[in-house]
C-alpha cells in the first residue's frame, strides 16, 4: 500500500523550519511522506550573518545553507528534500523551471501542499512562490501538459505563518496541534545557525498558537492541552462528510 | 451515552430548510440529535403567498407556518424545533430573549450552530440573528451567568449559504454532500407550500455545489461522485490533529 | 399618468445638500417627484456656528435648521421635504420611527433611494441612518405589514459621497453629470449658512468629479464634456437588457 | 452608419460559451458586431476527455477545440472569432502577443470588453488574462503607440462569472437578462462536447442568475419574469445622465 | 501649564492591562495623566476562576475585580480609574450611559483614546465597546451637547491588540516601544489573578511585538533594539508636518 | 554631518509632480535630499497632447518630457533626477533594470520611499511600478547582493494618491500640511504643459485634502489652519516611542 505524501514548497531554503516544521514533523510521524521543495537557498536575502564573515562566497553561502537546511529536514524526520537553486531575491522562475516544479508535483502526487502567504510586501520572493505553486498545481492537473503521466487531483494549499501574520493579511483558519513534535521542531530550528535571532520568536508563537488552540477548541470548558501549536490558512473551501 | 448535538439559529421559520436542510437530515441521520429554532415565523416578511389570501390574520399565518416548519422539520428526521415568535421584519430581541436563547444553547450544549450571513443589505433580519447567534454563544460560555448551570465550550458557527451568496459577502470554505439525504431535503422544500417559486432555486443549487464538491475533492482526477452539497462559512477556526 | 418618484434619507438636515444635492435638481428637473426625509435637525452635532450665538436655544437651532432645509431644498426644485425630528447625536429610531419611515417609504413608492455611506468612523449617525434605510425598505416590502397597502418593490439604494470617501470605505460605482443643475446645487449650497466652511469644498469636489466622468466615459479619445458630476455607490445588482 | 461592437477576451477557447454565451447572442441580436478572442485553445488543460482518446496529439486538439469554439460562436450568431493561440497552462504573453491584442482591440473599437475574474486560485490562466486585458486595454488607449492609429476610449471592463463565483471573490453587479437567447447559449454550450459535465450546471445557474435577475427588479412586487440571466461584475464606474 | 491627557476605554475590568499596559505605563511616565474607564467589571464573563470559587456572589466578584483592576491601574502609575458598572455578558448601554461616557472625555479631554477592535466574534462586548467609542467621541464633539462646555477636538482613536489578531481583522499599523516599562506592565499582568493563563501569552507576544519593532525600524541594518513592544492600528488619518 | 534622504519612484516622468510634489518640495526645505527616479518618460501613453502635433518622433517627446520633469523638479528644488527609460505602455523591467534601482535605492538610501497605490485597474504601469519598488527594496536590503556594499534598512514606503484614489483601492493614513510649499508645487505643476486638463483638478484636490487634514487635526474644535494637503498611505507599520 502507498503511502500518504505531502509537498512544502518553501522559497528559501529555512523557510518550511519556521513555518510549518511542526505540520512536517508531525505527518512523517504519522505516516506520510513529506518532500520539501527549496526554490532557492535564499543565500543572498537571507544569509546576513554568513555574509557578514570574511571571505564569503555565493558558493560557501549555498553550501551551508544546504546542510543546514538538510540537517532540519532530518531533525523533522525528512530525507527527501530538493533544492531548485532558481536564484533568490528577486525568485524567478521561467517555464522550465515551471515544468520541473510541476514535475515534482506530479511524482510527489500530494495530500496536500504548503506554501507561503498570498501578500508580503516585505519579501516579495514568497508572494512570488505563492503564485507559482497555484500555477504549478494547475499545469500538474492538465491531461494535455506531458500526456500519459499521473494527473494531479485537487489538493487542499495551506498557506503558512509569516513573519507578520497582519501585514502579510494572512488569517488562519487551521490550528494544527504539534505539541508532541515540538522537540524534533526546536531542533530543526536550531540547525539554522544563522539566524539565531529568530529561535525565540518561532518558540513563543507556537506556544501563542497553542493558547489559540486551546481557546478554540473549548477555552475554559474543555479546551484541549495543547501546548504548541502551527495556524495555517487552507486556500480551498474543503469537503466533508461531515460538519 | 449521550447524543452528539447540533443547534439551527434560523430567523425566520423557513430559512433552516432552504438553507441547511441537508445538513440536519444527514446529521439525523448520523446519530446527532438536531435542535431547530425558529426566532420569529417570518409572519409579516415571508408569507406574501399567504396573505395574498383574502381574510388572513397575523395568528393565521403564524399558525400555518407552524405547521409547515413543523412538517419540514419532521421531513428532515427533527423533533425538536422552538418557535419563539419574538416577531419579524424587523425581529427585535431583548435582554430576556437572548437569556431564552442562551438556555438553549446550554440546554442542547451543541457540537456546532448553524446561522445566517454577516451580511444581508437585502434583509436585515438574517444579519441581525447572526449577530444575536454570536452574542448568545459568549453568554452561555460566561461562568457567572446562572452560576452552576453548565457553560458552553467553543462550538464552530458555520454560517449557511444565504439566497444571493455574493451580494451577502459570504464566502463558503466547507462543502457538506448531502446526495444520500437529499430526498429528504427536497420532501422538506415541499412543504414551504407559501414559497414554491423557490424549490427549483434550491434544487439547482444543491446539484451546482454538487459539482464544486466534485472538483474540489478532485475534479477530474478522483474527484468524489457528489450529486447534491450544501456549501458553509466556517467563523472560526478549527483546530485538528492532522492536516 | 404618475410621475416617477425618489427618495432621500438624510440623517441630519444639511446632509442631501452636499452629497446629493445635484441628483435632486437633476431628477426634478427630468420630471421625478423628489421627496427629502430629514431624520433629524443636525441640531446638536452639525450647527456649531449657530451654537456660538449668544442665547440660542435648541428650539431655535432647529427653527432655523428647518427654514434652511426648506430654503435648500427650494433651490433644488423640492417642496417635499418632511422633517422627523429624531434628534441626533446619537440619533436613534425606535420601532415607531421606523414604521413612520416605511409609511414615507409605501406613501412614496420611489424608484430608488439614496443614503449616507455603510461605514463612518467619524459620524455614527450617518451609518446608522443606512442601517436604518436598509431595515425600513425590508419592512415596506413584507406583505404582513400593514396588509392591504401597497408593498414596496426593489428599489435601487445609492449611497452618496461622504466628507472622506476613503476613510468611509465608499466606492463610487457611478458618476452622474449634474452640469446642467449646478448653479441650482450652489445655490442650495449656499442656503447652509452655518456651514460655510465646506462651500469651497463641494464645488471643488464637484468639479473632480465632473473629471471623473469624463475619465470614465473616454478621457483624451472622446469623453464627455461635463463640468461637474456626483458620485454614488449602488447597494443591488443593476438588472439590464443590455450591456 | 457603423455597428456598435463589442469584444470578449477569453483565456480559452471555450470560456466565452459558459461564462457570457448569453450576453454575445443578446448583443449580436441587438445589432451589434460581436467579436471574440481566444488568447489559447485550452488545449492542454481543459480537454480532458480528447487526451483520453488513444493517439491524440496537440495538433488533433486544438483542430478539435477551434471547430468546437467556431461552431459554438456560429450558435451565438457570431462569425468573427480569432484564435490567437499563445499556448495554455501556462498562458504567457510576450509584448509582441500584447501588441497583437492592441491591434484588435483598435480594429474593434469595442463599446465593451468582457473578460475574465481578477482573482482564480484554481486557474491563473483567467486571472492572468484579465491582467492582459487591461494591460492591452491600457496601451490601446495611448497615442504614442503606433501614433496615428485611432486610440482607444474607455469602454467598460465587465468580469464574466467564474465557476465558483465566492472563491473567486468574484461580486455581480449587473444583471443581463438572457431569456430571449437561452436556446441559442444551450445550442453553443452543447457544441462543447469535450465538457458535457458542465451542461446541466451552466443551465442550473442561468436560471438561477434569472431568480436574482426578478427579486432585484422587485421580486414579488412587481419584479420582472425572467427566465435565465448572466451576472457581470463591472469594474469601472459607469457614467449616467439620471439614476 | 496642564498636562497631556489620554483615555482608555475597556469594556471590562481587565482588558486594559493585557492589551495597553505598556502604553499607560509609559504615557505615564512621559508626564501624561493616562485614565481608564473600565465599562464594566467583566464579573459574569471573565471571572471564571473566581466562579469556581464556593459560595461566590456577584457582588463579591465586582469587588475582587475592582481591587484587582485598581491594582493593575497602580502598577501601571495611574491612580484614575472609573467603573462605570454597565454589566457585562452582553454589555449593554443606554442614553444616561452614553452621556456618562462623554462627560468623561469631555472632562479628560484627551489627546488619544485606546478600545477594542472593530470586530470581535468571540466577545460582542469588546466590538460594541469600540461603536460606543465612537459614538460617545462624536457627540463629545457636538457643540450643541450640553451647550457651553468645552467640546472635544478630533484625537486619534487606537484600537489595541485583541487576543486573536487575525479573527479579529485588526491589522496594527503601529509599533510601541514599551521596554523600559515593561516590568511595570508584566506587574499589572501579575495583578490579575483569576486570569494567570494567560500570563506566559502576553509576555511572549510582547517579545514578538519588540522582533516585529525591530524588523520595522530597520532589521539587520540598523533595527532599533526593543525588546518588548505593543501594536495598536490607528483609525483615523494622521496629521503631520513631515513624513 | 549627512543629510537625511528620501527617494521618489515614478512611473511615468509627471507622476511625481501631481501626487507627492509638495512632500517633495516640503521635505527640501526641511533639508532632506531628494531624489526621483521617473523610470519611464511616459512618452507614449501620457502625451497625448504632443502626439497631436504634426511631425512628433518618440525622442522629441522624451526630450520635450526630459525638459518638463526636469523644470517641475527644479521648482521642487529637487536636482537630483534621474531618467531610466525604460519605456511604457507597458513598463517593463528585466533583472538588470532592477539592479539599477536597487543600486540607486543603496546610493540613496531614502529615510522613506514615495511611490504609486497597489491596484490600478486604469494604468497598469502604476501598480507594476509599486510592484517594482517593493522587490528593489528587498533587494537592496539584502547581504548577499553585492557583497561590501552598505545594506538598505527599512524605509517605511508611502504610496502616493492616484488619480481615482477609491477605484484604486487608496486609502491614505496620513496628511501632510504642504501650504507652505504650495506656491512650488504649482510652479512644478505649471511645467507640464502636455498635461493643463489636470491643473486644476490637482488644485481643488490640495485644497480638498486641506479641508480633511483640518478636520483631522481637530474640527471645529481647534483643527490646524492648513490650506493645501497631501495624502500618503503608508505600507508598513510606523515604530514610535509615543502615540
Amino acid at each position: 500500500m502507498t503511502k500518504k505524501t505531502a509537498l512544502v514548497i518553501s522559497a528559501h531554503s529555512a523557510d518550511f523550519v519556521w513555518r510549518c516544521g511542526g505540520a512536517i514533523a508531525l505527518h512523517q510521524k504519522l505516516g506520510y511522506e513529506v518532500t520539501i521543495a527549496c526554490l532557492s537557498y535564499g543565500e543572498r536575502g537571507e544569509s546576513a550573518k554568513l555574509w557578514k564573515q570574511e571571505g564569503m562566497t555565493i558558493e560557501d553561502v549555498k553550501r551551508i545553507r544546504h546542510q543546514e537546511a538538510t540537517a532540519a529536514a532530518a531533525a523533522l524526520g525528512v530525507s527527501d528534500i530538493r533544492f531548485f537553486d532558481f536564484g533568490d531575491y528577486p525568485l524567478e522562475i521561467d517555464k522550465e523551471g515551471k515544468y520541473q516544479i510541476v514535475d515534482l508535483i506530479r511524482e510527489v502526487q500530494p495530500e496536500f501542499i504548503m506554501t507561503h502567504s498570498k501578500w508580503d510586501p516585505y519579501n516579495t520572493d514568497h508572494m512570488y512562490a505563492t503564485e507559482i505553486a497555484l500555477q504549478c498545481r494547475m499545469i500538474a492537473q492538465a491531461w494535455g501538459h506531458n500526456p500519459g503521466e499521473k494527473v494531479l487531483g485537487a489538493p487542499q494549499v495551506y498557506l503558512f505563518e509569516p513573519h507578520q501574520s497582519e501585514q502579510m493579511e494572512w488569517k488562519p483558519n487551521t490550528f494544527l496541534d504539534i505539541s508532541e513534535v515540538w522537540e524534533s521542531k526546536k531542533a530543526a530550528i536550531e540547525c539554522m545557525q544563522g539566524q539565531e535571532h529568530l529561535w525565540t520568536f518561532y518558540e513563543n508563537l507556537a506556544e501563542n498558537r497553542g493558547n489559540h488552540f486551546r481557546r478554540n477548541s473549548g477555552g475554559q470548558a474543555g479546551g484541549r492541552s495543547c501546548q504548541h501549536a502551527e495556524g495555517f490558512q487552507a486556500i480551498f473551501p474543503q469537503c466533508v462528510d461531515s460538519l
